[in-house]
């Protein structure tokens, strides 16, 4: 007997199909006794169609009415799913984001939530309906214009309506049964994670593993609200993101909880830079300055003889023109000698709430990694997390590696990979 | 310099193209130095496709769920003309129903506009903004609920908001080029009319004529607001539809405006009622109860005889099946003898302010369809109409009879039909 929040994937939705059997999944969480309020997605492809229309339109379309086009998706899918429950004897009502309360700056395609004042959703559970939330969406805070929360957008509104309404639980329903110890595609053993903790999972999350995304996760952790990843395929038990591992869960609890890999990045070096105290901030203000996220850097100790030095840095591939463009114009000022640009990179992440207390991981994780072949040509690290750059073409063979060294494996095969996945 | 509503119906804005043609001419009335204010229904089948989708769902969705869906079709193509407005380098926003002032009672599917209230478009337009307008929705004044508004719909978005804006003129854009004074299709002389009174377009909607909603020009009328009828397709001037015909009007204005016809009425006889008071408010009292219209009714005298008489009347054919089996159960209490339908009739309207102060049009008019061999089973009139049933099989016949017979057919073909037609 508590309140759930369920979040549903354009995937869980993609046709009239899939909506009956969401709707059976969502009543038999009712019948169990719970409340129950439903975030969910458009449905399959109809955000990518709307793009496509507003693309034969302009080749820019304003935020403003992008945002008014694009939440027309979840509209749709908030409506047929109401009509789909009610259609099982069960009452549904459907609401918009701005109907349930979400609150959100002015940034037309990247909104962030301000506040959530669900009280419409409230109503609608004391009548004991099921209320069904668009998610992606909201209504700015000076305006009252229509927005969209961007990537992982469906995610992050399902945590904060759960946080709003204080929810025992957020499930989020995606295509995978959970969080894996690395990609099932990859490391067929991989096993199944019951739980992690939120800095896990964000370290997860930036690192590459697709199953959550940031923000949704940074919500949730500054809530403190259990988030329990689960397939809308089967009815497994999934993997939980909390606060802490459950009791005992020390005895059993491996080092590493986790290997990310992505081979979305790309790697830009400053070949020759003056060995002088704001070159660097220079550099990295300037690409910072055009809104480009940059993720590793290193740079090297500076040879005495020519007090130049290289500075290297990865960053998403979709970014590399800009990035370089930037660093070229820099050229006369700061006088370097070129500019590297390789987009043949992969990265490789290990991350564990348990390396904390364990010395050594670093040097096991390089002997895996030798022994496997593959070169390092980057480190980074974090409390809970060893990031290495290696070649794109070694990244598969480094991941198996490093799974098998930390006694990762699974006896079977646990992972089923089911489908597309939502936004 | 003034303030023009154009409403653009589905057909209008059916793909990126049409969309693109649209919004040059919407641009072309703001450069000629008019504010403008834009509404617009769904894109071509949109409306039919989410039905259908709400079919797959269940045979009977819920209302306010139904509603919900079906507005995401205008969410749609006004963010699209809104881009496409801006592409051109004009600014342009869009506003949903709600957002619009559009405030409606909670009959979802049909509910009726209670009060506008456009404070966000007349922002918009101090702001030199043209403002697009999601037609056929709005909000429920008591649940804040998305309703929509039912058949014609869009037109009555535009003449409501016209009204509430003190515009000058509401420009209805249309698959054709006006009103004429038969459906082309079945006269092809039919003459395009330069303008009709509200109280002719209304008998003219009332008699069969498609082309714009009762509801709509009785809007109009109410704050007599000029309404122009005129093709998307081509730069003609349409027909206006005012208070009165235009100063010197009278001296060419024909006895005749426009006949209309209709083939979408069944007959209901009931044979052997007993003539005694009380008995036709009870059959017909029935039938209103079940929400069905009937439009002609005719009551035989009475034979001396028997005392038994005949009613027939005429009503939708959608509720033929309906109104008879209403009929039936009134049998045993009021006594008649039988039931009889008939779904093989036509209606022919004439229909003109002129004939307040023509007498003998119903002699003209009964001449020629006795030349026509056409005959007559009922008649029905008003202060400025006339309407005949006869068989559907007559009904071509009667129709260029009677508009040879009132002398308007034109020198030349004036019509042109362009497409489908938007909601």
């Amino acid at each position: 007997m508590g309140l759930i929040v369920q979040k549903y994937g354009g995937s869980s939705v993609a046709d009239a199909e899939a909506m009956k059997r969401v709707a059976s999944r969502i009543v038999a969480t009712k019948k169990a006794g719970h409340s129950v309020v439903v975030v969910v997605s458009a449905m399959g492809d109809t955000t990518d169609e709307l793009i496509d229309l507003a693309n034969q339109i302009t080749p820019l379309p304003a935020g403003r009415e992008l945002d008014m086009l694009l939440t027309a998706g979840e509209r749709i899918s908030m409506a047929l799913l109401a009509m789909a429950i009610k259609n099982l004897g069960f009452e549904a009502l459907s609401f918009t984001g701005s109907q349930a309360g979400v609150i959100t700056d002015s940034k037309h395609g990247r909104a962030r939530i301000i506040d959530v004042s669900p009280g419409r959703i409230q109503e609608a559970l004391n009548q004991d309906a099921i209320a069904i939330v668009a998610g992606f969406q909201g209504i700015s805070q000076d305006t009252k214009d229509v927005t969209t929360l961007g990537r992982g957008g469906s995610d992050t509104t399902a945590v904060a309506l759960a946080a709003a309404l204080e929810a025992d639980v957020c499930e989020i329903y995606t295509d995978v049964d959970g969080v894996f110890s690395a990609d099932p595609r990859i490391v067929p053993t991989a096993r199944k994670l019951k739980s992690v903790t939120y800095e896990e999972m964000l370290e997860l999350a930036a690192s590459g593993a697709k199953v959550l995304h940031l923000r949704c996760v940074e919500y949730a952790r500054r809530f403190n609200l259990p988030i329990h990843v689960r397939s809308s395929f089967s009815n497994l038990e999934g993997t939980w993101v909390v606060a802490d591992q459950p009791e005992g869960g020390n005895m059993e609890q491996a080092i590493i909880s986790g290997i990310a890999h992505d081979k979305s990045e790309a790697k830009v070096t400053i070949v020759g830079v003056p060995d002088r105290s704001g070159v660097a901030a220079r550099i990295f203000q300037s690409i910072a300055d055009a809104d480009i996220n940059i993720d590793m850097i290193v740079q090297n100790v500076s040879a005495a003889a020519t007090g130049l030095t290289d500075i290297s840095f990865t960053l998403p591939r979709t970014e590399g023109s800009k990035a370089t463009g930037i660093v070229q114009k820099l050229q006369g000022e700061i006088g370097f000698q070129s500019i590297q640009y390789d987009d043949q990179i992969g990265k490789l992440s290990l991350i564990g709430a348990g390396m904390r207390s364990h010395p050594g991981v670093t040097a096991t994780f390089f002997a895996a990694m030798a022994d496997a072949e593959v070169n390092i040509e980057m480190i980074s690290t974090s409390e809970i997390r060893i990031s290495i750059v290696c070649r794109q073409a070694d990244l598969k063979r480094a991941v198996k590696a490093a799974h098998s060294a930390f006694e990762l494996d699974a006896d079977q095969v646990e992972a089923v990979v089911y489908g597309g996945s939502g936004r």
